[in-house]
């Protein structure tokens, strides 16, 4: 593992992507990140207001979008478009060769539709294969991949898939040719202790740790989906996960995050 | 020029994207092609209609749309989302191993904002600078680009590119190491001598016959800007230039077509 170079896999969600003044701070540094990296974005809250201009209802179980043909196509431009060409367009202008990509793009990100039983998301889906290759490829060349949350099945159809999902499935699966980090940014700190307070932040976490902070109900909700991904991620290669804000990957400061190892 | 291996960038219409079954047929064809291919894809019908859905208004002049901000969104989203990762997604089902651009990705298709006066069309570029080295390297790697008509300035800002002369501009900058043919798709079967006749059309046309079909009206309106384009890719190394309806790229056919050389 020592001989491989270091790829940084980082994810940013919905709360970065829409203020304008975060998402370009956070550029900014992710600029300046010497290392190959790979950057995936969510942008849930911009599709729930685009959901609103053009009267689709949105329907949330569970925290995810349950996903007909209507949202779908809504999804497809707001994420592939508007979101995904705005942060590649920014990017350039900070000389990062930036390309944006959809997982049909390159056939890069493939995914099954989730079964409708017991819940029926409509076109979600579960990614089944990534084509490192064709990624390593980019980054050799120079490029620097921007993906949205969008997959495909391969028979014509796009799916929705979940960016902390997608990001933790394209970070496991360059763990054969890089020594992989994955980075969640959200609007905390860290995963916290105390709900309430924005310092008590959790340094590390490991599957142990994690079992007993579940089992004292220190980590629920929205969080147990995030750290299921950040465990899988663990268990399929990716050498390390942080969870943060965005202060986690500017180069200069020591930043309070949480770092999840096996 | 005879030892450069072809390349055929096609550009297909609103009116053959808008289409379902039009769509279907054309990436069935353009599928099949073995050649290396580029495609280009306009959509302003469709964002006419989402224009309509999200109450902006659309000011066209001289048959260009004029972009503000709220439109360059709208854009975005539909020629660089909705449109873009559909077709590409469709031609993945067939094989065909697309893969969706903006002029900002990868930084291939630069363009400088269009000077205000004597019109001005808002965020609307031309294009200045077209990266064939990476489109090179794309399809050397057996992939297949497909573009929309949005460019960007370098400096962080997209910018709306006429999808016609967008699909010149990248065909002229790849002469130097293709043989390039250069195709419009449109919903006629060519350049036609009596506008009310479908199967008149004109099979050759030069830039000298040009000059006399212009000065005998027979070639007008909304002609001219495409004409202009097809003689300016010649003029920039293309090897020739088709006009006609999606059929003329249909291997097994013989469909009549104009085809403009110099």
């Amino acid at each position: 593992m020592i001989n491989k170079p270091s790829l940084q896999v980082i994810k940013i969600g919905g709360n970065v992507v829409e203020q304008e003044n975060t998402l370009q701070h956070f550029l900014d540094d992710f600029a300046k990140l010497t290392e190959p990296k790979i950057l995936i974005h969510g942008g849930g809250k911009i599709a729930t207001l685009m959901a609103k201009k053009l009267n689709i209802p949105t329907k949330m179980i569970d925290g995810r979008r349950v996903t007909n043909a209507e949202s779908l196509d809504l999804i497809t431009m707001v994420y592939g478009g508007l979101i995904n060409k705005k942060i590649v367009c920014k990017l350039q202008a900070l000389t990062c060769n930036a390309i944006g990509f959809s997982g049909a793009d390159a056939n890069l990100v493939k995914a099954e539709k989730r079964p409708e039983k017991p819940i029926d998301f409509g076109f979600v889906g579960d990614v089944s294969h990534v084509d490192y290759g064709y990624i390593h490829q980019f980054i050799q060349d120079g490029l620097t991949p921007v993906f949205c949350g969008i997959t495909h099945n391969g028979k014509g159809q796009l799916l929705n898939t979940n960016a902390d999902t997608m990001a933790a499935a394209i970070a496991a699966a360059m763990t054969p040719l890089y020594n992989v980090s994955l980075y969640y940014c959200f609007e905390k700190k860290g995963v916290l202790k105390n709900i309430n307070d924005d310092n008590s932040v959790i340094p590390h976490i490991t599957p142990t740790s994690y079992k007993t902070l579940k089992n004292k109900n220190i980590i629920t909700d929205g969080m147990l989906p995030k750290m299921h991904n950040c465990l899988w991620a663990l268990e399929n290669g990716v050498t390390r996960v942080h969870i943060g804000n965005t202060n986690m990957i500017h180069l200069s400061t020591k930043a309070t995050f949480t770092t999840i190892t096996l």
